[in-house]
């Protein structure tokens, strides 16, 4: 049975253990998976703990990892699923493209109790590319990849159902700046254009969900057309392939097949909002799984922080998903530090919308509680990351200092200390 | 006469100037200042290049440099202040508090062309502070640190008029978790409490406006009582203290003085806009000039993301001015790197806000052509850190290739080329 069928007899225990880190009760929980308005990623042969993901919920944040041809080390990889642990990613996606990608892939899943996701595309896709051309791809190479990373355990598979040919026409007669930036919607978009056929993910949707219910896979609809720049935000060839995933949920929902959309991708910050409720109206609330958004194409080398104010944003309108970027977005392929960066930054933004939206506040003011009272472990107990706090406070001061060298004798919290209870 | 005055009979010539760069005429921008929206820094001693502040521009940042009781190093804040004028900083406040501090801030202020600010009660404050006591400044010892930081050309200062007895008492009844982190509000807040006395700057207001005039420095109204945690934030002591603000505005403009305000702080993402219209109202249009605003009190080592976060969407908002935050913040002082990743981080959440107001969005556009066209050297000359973008790409990428290392032979771009065009 897949989790939702299991939602027709009760709670599951699934549920229950999901329920226990989040601001809802069991039963709550169990009827946000059953309209769809929640998935909680888990492939039977996995069986990761669970992190349930949308309305209602702690907003949660997903890392990628993953080799590229010429960096190809499984041990840098395991490496990055530890400081995603480590920093509290809530999954981890494996983008392999390099070395051996199924070794690597079945490592990864073996490595970690966390759900882990992939693109099957980027196989099938790069092998028929190295190969040849990646238009020669074929329906069966498609379905076949899906079906081999789900019997790997995969908990969710991005999935670009919704290139098809009327979103591709559109495109054409769109004015893009950047046309296509995914990975996987440009494969399928050539695939289109080449071959003159529909999209097999699209034409076949009832054999990909065939293939979701026998692992109990969730299906993350890709957004093959996601703006790459601020200029193509919300035009559309991105809303046309929006409709189109909405309509892909309500038959996942029928299939009882856990279904979540992605979303941009490079928005300004005037257009977060409106992106985030037309997803949720188009596609009957499913959960909003965003990359990034990006508030400006200007600065690379700290697009962390640009996707850091647009997931901020978009949690705090009600994306539940923040898809991390890291500082080597646009420049190269991310390595452990730069893995570490992005972390850190998806989870201020996620915390952020968080206390912003009633949950965890406690953790705030426990901290500032601490930085009153001047005692910076117990503050440093209680951060997002315990070791740069720690190693910062110790270059910045002399050991035997109560206050910081921003102040020293002149502390505000010393001085009022003394006087305001007179 | 004073700027304010100039206006009077047409447009002055240093506004003809400012307005060069803005989205608005010189004549708007005339009108502009003569209503108290804009302010434009500028000691007739130190002449700066004008930085226009306020409603209709482009958002400002300002850097704050200066040495602390351990940390005096003059050639190091003259390197800061270069790093600030690299990155893109429109402002620099020299705020220190170690060494010989007239010496530093004399060097400052003739080291740059841009507008230069102080908080002049540091140096009295911090003077009676190792002298014995800092609730024995006496008034004449806090407005001749006013007159002496004019008197050597500062553009600038922040003075906290608004810390009243009124306001420390709404503070006593308060519950709030992180009383004053404001230093000069600190200082000030004691000294009330101790003398049992009216603040100079408040009850002698007529007299700071003479100074003022006379040098025709630029009030920035400080708010002594800024939320230092996101409890705090938006609570009776902070609109307390606001509203006595915004008498003192209608003061200043009725004496031809240009004011702005100062803001918080510790805000949390949904109450951020709030702040922004309540100062613009209480305060009648005046610049709101913000520091951060953080989100969450739980990331000390990163609080320059934070602080972005909170920036940019204040100045989406409304706010004209964001005071840098560092990597240090909390922590103790920034070195020179922490300094640059403050600029880095506040220039990113200004411009996201121009992008989405409508300004500069030709600039993101020609980046993302040049991304297109896989131009790196043209895409590096227009974003916000060329350094760090080449660097990390020859450090990523072998050098001999057209795309880069995170996607390979897959470059979307690359694929797209070849079969968009059929």
């Amino acid at each position: 049975m897949t989790l939702l069928e299991e939602c027709d007899s009760g709670t599951p225990p699934f549920i229950k253990e999901a329920a226990e880190k989040e601001p809802v009760s069991p039963e709550k929980l169990t009827r946000l998976v059953k309209n769809g308005h929640v998935v909680i990623p888990r492939n039977k042969i996995h069986d990761p703990i669970p992190k349930p993901i949308g309305r209602n919920l702690k907003v949660k944040i997903n890392v990628n990892i993953g080799t590229s041809e010429n960096q190809v080390d499984l041990q840098k990889e395991l490496e990055k699923v530890k400081i995603a642990e480590r920093y509290g990613a809530d999954t981890v996606m494996d983008l392999s493209t390099g070395g051996d990608v199924d070794r690597i892939r079945r490592k990864i899943i073996r490595s970690t109790d966390i759900p882990v996701g992939t693109v099957p595309i980027y196989q099938c896709g790069l092998k028929k590319a190295r190969e040849g051309a990646v238009v020669e791809m074929t329906s069966d190479d498609i379905f076949n990849s899906i079906r081999k990373h789900a019997d790997d355990g995969v908990d969710f598979v991005t999935v670009h159902c919704g290139v098809t040919k009327k979103s591709v026409d559109s495109l054409k007669e769109s004015q893009r700046l950047t046309d296509v930036v995914s990975r996987g919607g440009s494969f399928l978009t050539a695939w289109i254009l080449h071959n003159q056929e529909e999209n097999p993910l699209y034409s076949e949707f009832d054999y990909l969900l065939e293939i979701a219910k026998e692992y109990d896979l969730t299906l993350s609809l890709g957004d093959g057309f996601r703006p790459g720049s601020i200029n193509d935000a919300t035009d559309r060839p991105q809303i046309q392939e929006l409709i189109t995933l909405g309509e892909l949920v309500k038959k996942c929902r029928e299939e009882k097949v856990q279904a979540m959309v992605e979303g941009p991708g490079h928005v300004p910050i005037d257009q977060i909002s409106t992106n985030v409720k037309i997803q949720k109206e188009l596609c009957h609330g499913a959960p909003f799984y965003v990359l990034g958004p990006l508030v400006t194409d200007f600065a690379p080398g700290y697009d962390h922080i640009v996707g850091a104010i647009g997931g901020a944003i978009a949690a705090y309108e009600g994306a539940d998903f923040l898809c991390y970027v890291t500082p080597a977005e646009h420049l190269g392929l991310p390595d452990t530090d730069d893995v570490k960066e992005g972390i850190i930054a998806s989870r201020i933004a996620a915390h952020a919308a968080d206390i912003a939206r009633g949950v965890d506040q406690d953790i705030d003011r426990n901290i500032s509680q601490a930085r009153k009272e001047l005692d910076w472990e117990r503050m440093f107990d209680n951060v997002v990351d315990f070791d740069k706090a720690k190693k910062s406070r110790e270059e910045k001061n002399v050991s035997e200092d109560e206050t910081c060298s921003m102040c020293g004798d002149v502390c505000a919290f010393k001085i009022l200390e003394e006087y305001l209870n007179l």
